[in-house]
């Protein structure tokens, strides 16, 4: 603490409330804050304490809490910055860049020191914003640090400022170290600078009761030492005991151990495949050479945890199937550490623990695979920057595979490979988009959480699902195709949904012999500079296109008109019976608007500028 | 008056003001306004008076006026409502539609009159606004009726909210006959509607000085009896003194006869050709029967006006030349009457002075033809709502036909046919946009102004101006190609510039060998619907193209590759000396940003909804 207070570099301007301040804190009390300008009365911090936390850096310097009001349609935000030297910036950006990103700022010209709303621009200089839609609530001293409570609306309509939306948040922040004479003297090249991703907009759905008879079993890799590596996958291979009868899983959370919050970045338990009698034990990094080959066996989903994410419920008529004959008894964790500064000799026994029940409810959870097959017809050209392809579940699929009553779903897992920019799946009945199942403007590939959807969404016979994602290649040379390689790409919504039916997978493609129609056509603009020989595969064939704007226009157009092939599978290698080829992409007769973003009527309470705050060191 | 207070259904309260306004206007005052909300202080009418004016519907009933404010970045309105009954919807929107407008409404629910900021969707049911972005300073009876005023920012940042750009303003207007017991209540279509088009943002170009030695010339078609048709346009043949030697006009204004404000629309002074020694007089609807063939030989514009317009000013350097060797002496004026209450009986000597002097300026002015050959190849498909072409003048033909000191372009005027919607021209410097030439978001064919340029534009050798036009082509059922009739289209944009130059067309179109690739194409993904014989003109071949999203994506990505072939020319047969045929598109590397709109911060000045409004009538 005394540390701390001798870094501080905020000019001492004892006032009228120091001495209560240092009553009620003792001499342990750091830093106290008074807020002089008197526009917060009326905004109370809101009731309930903040349900969420995440720090914000991995040296855990930085701890943001929050909570959501969906009626107010605001988040309030506590951010704890421990050992303040000259402020601090916080904010949200597009993909976690400094650049062109919404910002607070808590920062000192070495005399008094100022609270404001900001951006920067795409050099990363920094702005005061027209409009100030954060809004300071407290700003307080604490013996673990500085508080400050302030709140922002979803939406501002100030074109500066981020939207606060559904989906992957990236948050942004700075640590100030040296006083700046204003706002724009600010040089975010100098800050401690870095990002962490978060589902902000947590869904606000009640939590369904936990039946009496639940027990608890936890899949937790023991004492890992993590490794001093950016980047570890560790993997580790538990079993079930031996005669374990058929349950439900209900509910898992997360178990990270105490002091590793900013290390531990996801964790997911799969089942092993059943086809094997067993798995060797094992627990080590997921790429090391040690490890037994079957690992790559144990990839059925039992439960996914990433950072920032909280428990995770079933629905209360409906529970994830586990145990009993027929499923392997072998379980696989695997632990993503980011450790960024390479921390070494710190230990982890973290890990998910799942809440089962014997007396299974009335429907098995199951999970379904939307978008497109893992195939190269589907390509990405090179240097693009927002490509889309889209995926289809279509009537027929629908129709034949799901029952009368329909499928409900509660739960969605996006997913893409390396250049994956955004995804979306959306619900069509007789040709209307009516409903988004699950939207992320600002997916991340390295932040595949399971999320509840806000609102379970009901899929009937005949309905239609299309699954849409957004592509950057802009740092790709050749194109990038369809596949399961981590340089080639897929689009896929895993959809946890109930009652669990024989449809495992429904995805599409465009039709190849569309596609060499395709590349016929580059040909005839260009002089023959596509092999469409026989004998060419498909990625040589997109390795050889000429990418101008022409053959880019053409293969979009193309994927916006050729008729599909599907996959309407029960597992990923059996069919449903029908004929599945040359299909008719689904007609969208009206998509869904966006809907407009309800601005806040600003009133007295925003001030015009930054507010001047006035912060008094206490010993 | 006394029918207009029988007929007024405001609720009589009696305030406190009205001995004073009785004894202002006497008992000739109909109506008086008391506002009662104190919110109005700070809000002075500005310290001019209104500029621009004009007549909102065909019958007069309301009357606006307005001043534009750059610096504040508003605009201030003064409605004129004649005889009111019980309130008056005004505002804008894209294309003059009542639904998805942005209004303001003055209404009373038979006891309280309101005044609020409010908005309509598409279904053209009222709501209000969430932000209150028009203000309202002041409403007060007058002998001519009410006055409202009040006045709005160009860009609120509120998404309800129209954005006041340049270029053409669709105004839209109701009148209230009945008491409506709320703004949602209000049923646009029972109301008496209408639009009117107008340029909002004047520009503020300093008027410059006129010669001392200055003479006005009034063309105008002398008693001319309006027909009650919708749509008229007038032709009158006038000539200049035998031997009137070369001058410049350097100004122009508009003579409107009193009383028909409403009804004259547009006019223009064009010049004839100097191959026929003389042109019959004529004074008649230029599509008469009777009308002399040689009318059509009267092409070459000297001045056009429309409604709201004000005076045109050349710059001081510069003048359109007429009169003297080598140019016809016979005018054509051309009014169009716009009567849709098809009114009989009115007479009308409306027309242009010009104000022209014989010491000639230093330079001549000139216009230069920018945009799209008129040529088949160009075509729009059918059912389109925002087709895109694009003319270009390229950086080859600036090399070779400007002089190096390169010329200025002060004042445009943009043209397409019956499916334009939107037009705009960019000059680009080495690849890069550097400037709007000139830009409608709302431009209508039946609103062709001669338009001064805000800031001149300088064109130097080796720049590049693309101009663009945005077509809907939703109520056509063929191809719409380019060409001269009226159900073909056009883009162009007549450049007002000096000095003149011999370059008088800089133009281009797609190179028709693409073309025919193209319809190769699109018979390759169909079963050979194109004819692609040489006998087929292009016209029959578009005629006969399956429009899908393939071959509208597809002609899409043509336009955007292919070639083009310029017309570099002198006069429109005459082609500067060089290849023009399979030229390459412009390389545009940077495009311009939109500016983002600058969002007013709102204070306590804009009340949260609607303003209560007490009025009380005086006989």
């Amino acid at each position: 603490m005394q540390a701390t207070s001798r870094r501080c570099r905020w000019a001492s301007i004892p006032g009228p409330n120091m001495r209560e301040a240092a009553s009620m804190y003792g001499t342990a009390v750091a830093i106290f804050l008074v807020i002089l300008v008197a526009a917060l009365q009326g905004s109370v911090p809101p009731e309930s304490p903040f349900p969420y936390h995440i720090p914000l850096d991995p040296e855990g310097t930085l701890e943001l809490s929050w909570n959501v009001s969906y009626v107010q349609e605001d988040v309030h935000f506590q951010l704890l910055v421990r050992g303040l030297k000259a402020g601090v910036l916080f904010g949200m950006s597009d993909r976690g860049e400094l650049e062109n990103a919404d910002l607070v700022v808590l920062w000192t010209d070495g005399g008094r020191s100022y609270f404001a709303d900001a951006w920067s621009d795409q050099k990363g200089r920094i702005h005061l914003d027209n409009q100030q839609d954060y809004q300071l609530l407290q700003a307080q001293g604490t013996p673990d640090g500085l508080v400050l409570l302030f709140k922002r609306p979803f939406a501002t309509c100030d074109p500066k400022d981020y939207l606060i939306e559904d989906g992957t948040v990236h948050l942004v922040y700075g640590i100030l170290e040296e006083p700046f004479q204003s706002l724009e003297a600010i040089n975010i090249s100098s800050l401690h600078t870095g990002l962490q991703r978060v589902q902000l907009l947590k869904p606000e759905v009640p939590t369904p009761a936990v039946p009496a008879d639940t027990r608890t079993m936890e899949i937790r890799a023991p004492d890992v030492l993590i490794p001093s590596e950016e980047t570890t996958y560790w993997c580790y291979i538990t079993e079930l005991p031996q005669g374990f009868p058929r349950h439900h899983i209900v509910m898992y959370e997360p178990i990270v151990t105490e002091g590793n919050e900013a290390l531990v970045h996801h964790m997911e338990v799969f089942q092993c495949a059943a086809t094997f009698e067993s798995f060797p034990h094992f627990s080590g990094p997921c790429d090391s050479k040690m490890k037994p080959q079957r690992l790559s066996y144990c990839r059925h989903v039992l439960a996914a945890w990433a950072l920032g994410a909280k428990a995770f419920y079933y629905p209360e008529e409906a529970g994830l199937a586990f145990g009993g004959p027929g499923s392997s008894r072998y379980l696989r964790l695997e632990v993503h550490y980011h450790n960024p500064l390479k921390i070494p000799g710190r230990r982890d026994s973290s890990g998910i623990r799942l809440y089962y029940t014997a007396t299974l409810r009335r429907f098995d959870a199951g999970i379904m695979e939307l978008g497109l097959v893992y195939t190269p017809v589907m390509a990405i050209p090179p240097k693009e920057t927002a490509f889309v392809l889209t995926g289809y579940c279509t009537d027929k699929c629908t129709q034949l595979a799901l029952p009368s009553s329909g499928v409900h779903i509660f739960a969605s897992q996006l997913h893409t490979h390396l250049t994956g920019r955004k995804v979306v799946t959306v619900l069509a009945r007789d040709g209307r988009e009516t409903e988004i199942v699950n939207r992320d403007n600002h997916y991340s590939p390295h932040f595949q959480e399971i999320r509840m959807l806000k609102k379970v969404v009901s899929v009937h016979q005949g309905d239609v699902l299309i699954t849409s994602c957004t592509y950057n290649t802009e740092d790709r040379k050749l194109a990038t195709v369809g596949g399961f390689g981590i340089l080639e790409e897929m689009c896929v919504n895993y959809v946890h949904y109930y009652p669990q039916t024989q449809l495992e997978l429904c995805k599409s493609a465009v039709d190849p012999g569309f596609l060499q129609k395709y590349f016929h056509l580059v040909n005839r603009f260009n002089s023959e500079d596509v092999c469409t020989c026989p004998q060419a595969t498909v990625p040589q064939q997109f390795a050889s296109v000429p990418w101008n704007s022409f053959s880019r226009d053409v293969l979009r157009a193309l994927y916006a008109f050729a008729p599909i092939s599907m996959h309407c599978n029960k597992s990923s290698a059996v069919r449903f019976q029908g004929e599945w080829d040359l299909q008719p992409l689904p007609e969208i007769v009206s998509t869904l608007e966006e809907p407009t973003p309800h601005c806040p009527t600003r009133g007295a309470q925003s001030p015009a500028g930054p507010m001047v705050v006035n912060m008094a060191v206490a010993e």
